[in-house]
């Protein structure tokens, strides 16, 4: 498979249609597994770590997954396709940015990854769809499972899985759910969720997770805490939250609705106008308008545009993936450019003014 | 005729195909004049007034003007239809909003209007499309000749037509031409033109004449001494100054397109998808935008979008058009909505996108 295949489309945890997908983009479980008979990638040399790489390799391909599985090494792999499977979240830009032997296996749904020689040997990701976390647990039980068919991971029976960093000890579980929760955001009530999320020892991140700034009011919810706890209950911790949170974005949205119609009306269409007419836009404020335009789409505000279509622009108007769809780098300033054109064609208007604007004149 | 019938469309004033008409939108020229055998307006009471405008209206209407015209009486009409005349430029704010008899005569392609009593008795306007303000001046000469056959004006043989303002006295003429200069303002060069402008004693006003901003680029020139200089020395000073305006203003068009030519489209195209979606939108905004369109127009950035539909945006869009449009009295808030709706329905795409993505992509 060549990876600019993937380019056109994001993965299918972005197909929109996962319980609560209005809300929740995505619910997902990493597990940091490492090999029993080796050291940490803190302290291995290159030749073990391709010896690991390979083990790892040659039992993800032998085993028996739901589906296809893709094995990419990623110390052949130019920077830029790096940076294009850390937009797809398959790979973290730590592995990404990383040296030495490593690579990555994934599932050609993309909800299955499995990283290896990032900061543990293994990193088991599974991504559903909607609110699913229990799913994705689930999920990534059995590529665990699978996986120790050819492998034996570092096991302690007091501390459980041994891991890299002491912070993952234990379950090497984290959970963690996105959420798109503009309404709050726009009200500023996501302080009042940052607290009530922090008091409840959970972590709130951004699209790209650890150390970025929440963009397009894109929220990832996980867990802090490995140790100590069973796996189930990790889960649960994250699980109870969301509801209330879930609950809380559809009222402020409701309030939004009942209170200032119009104005919020206007923002979306806004929104949406500058996506389809901008010559040059930036990443930053192209995740923002389309979070507006993706609130107007569940709130039926804007129709003719599919939740899929836009969830998916989250990703492919990121830059790597807009190097891949031009096939050459580019200029921070040109891919503001080629951004813009990308977006003009993917948004524009199919039949006339898709707004229909005489029925919403007055 | 209904005053209703104009509220779809400019004056014909408007129409954009004049000489230079990229950037002058029109030109005119104004003469005061004052009936002798009367007072003032500002020591006339009201039998007076109603009897000097009953003489000016028989006149007028038993003229032999080139095209039809009309009389409103405005003690009879409300505060709407004065503020409609108003937005058109075929009465000032003064007259709108006085009391007493009073009225304007128009032409049916509102070239020409008289206003009576206003400050002074008569205020004859002739406006002309694009850079043409000889003909606005030939244009006043034959209203004032015409008018002369039946009325005797206010005159001395040493200081000229006298007038309620000593700032009038003498040719009683203001010249002023209205002039398009988006990229002298987005550059910040426009306040080195106010500086010359001034300097050669002309006064730069805003799209409604005196004490009003500046709003969407658009600025007005004219006159300030009416007296001890001949009526065309009052038009020649004008004239003099605008081809170097106008040559200013290509050169840094020229310089944005070579500097900047990118963020230049970006700026114009976003303006057109605002007026394009946007679901509330103010005057103020909407001038900024359409002066953005107007500009991607005469430039060629912007296809498919008629220079005349632009014009007419900028007088349909005021308040006062969109009231007679709506056939209502709107609240301000309401009449955001209103002009959102209506800009949407005229800026409407016609053929799918009508920027066609795919050929201005990179």
């Amino acid at each position: 498979m060549r990876l600019s295949d993937l380019s056109s489309h994001g993965g299918e945890w972005l197909r929109g249609d996962g319980p609560e997908g209005d809300i929740v983009i995505s619910s997902r479980v990493r597990l940091a597994r490492n090999l029993a008979d080796h050291r940490f990638t803190t302290r291995a040399a290159d030749p073990e770590k391709r010896e690991i790489a390979e083990k790892v390799r040659e039992t993800v391909m032998h085993s028996r997954f739901a589906e296809r599985v893709f094995y990419v090494d990623l110390e052949k792999e130019d920077a830029v396709q790096g940076e294009f499977l850390v937009e797809r979240h398959l790979i973290s830009k730590e592995l990404a940015r990383g040296e030495g032997p490593r690579g990555v296996a994934f599932g050609s749904r993309e909800a299955i990854s499995i990283m290896v020689n990032e900061e543990d040997h293994l990193r088991i990701q599974v991504l559903q769809s909607g609110n699913q976390l229990e799913e994705a647990w689930k999920g990534a039980n059995a590529v665990d499972g699978l996986l120790e068919g050819g492998l034996t991971f570092a096991f302690h029976p007091r501390f459980g899985y041994l891991t890299a960093c002491p912070t993952n000890v234990g379950t090497g579980m984290r959970a963690s759910v996105m959420l798109h929760l503009p309404a709050l955001a726009y009200s500023r009530h996501i302080q009042k969720v940052f607290q009530a999320v922090h008091k409840m020892s959970l972590a709130v991140r951004g699209l790209y997770g650890e150390g970025t700034e929440p963009m397009g009011d894109l929220y990832q919810i996980s867990n802090q805490v490995t140790l100590g706890l069973p796996e189930s209950a990790v889960v649960d911790n994250v699980c109870r939250v969301i509801p209330r949170i879930i609950q809380y974005e559809r009222q402020i949205r409701e309030e939004l609705l009942a209170r200032e119609r119009r104005a919020l009306e206007d923002r979306i269409w806004r929104a949406l106008g500058i996506l389809r007419h901008a010559r040059l836009i930036s990443t930053q404020e192209t995740l923002e308008h389309l979070s507006a335009v993706r609130l107007g789409v569940n709130l039926a505000v804007v129709e003719g545009i599919d939740l899929k279509l836009v969830n998916d622009l989250f990703i492919l108007s990121q830059p790597a993936h807009l190097q891949k769809l031009e096939g050459r780098p580019l200029e921070p300033g040109e891919r503001d450019e080629v951004r813009a054109a990308f977006l003009r064609r993917r948004l524009a208007m199919k039949e006339g003014p898709a707004e229909n604007p005489e029925s919403t004149g007055t």
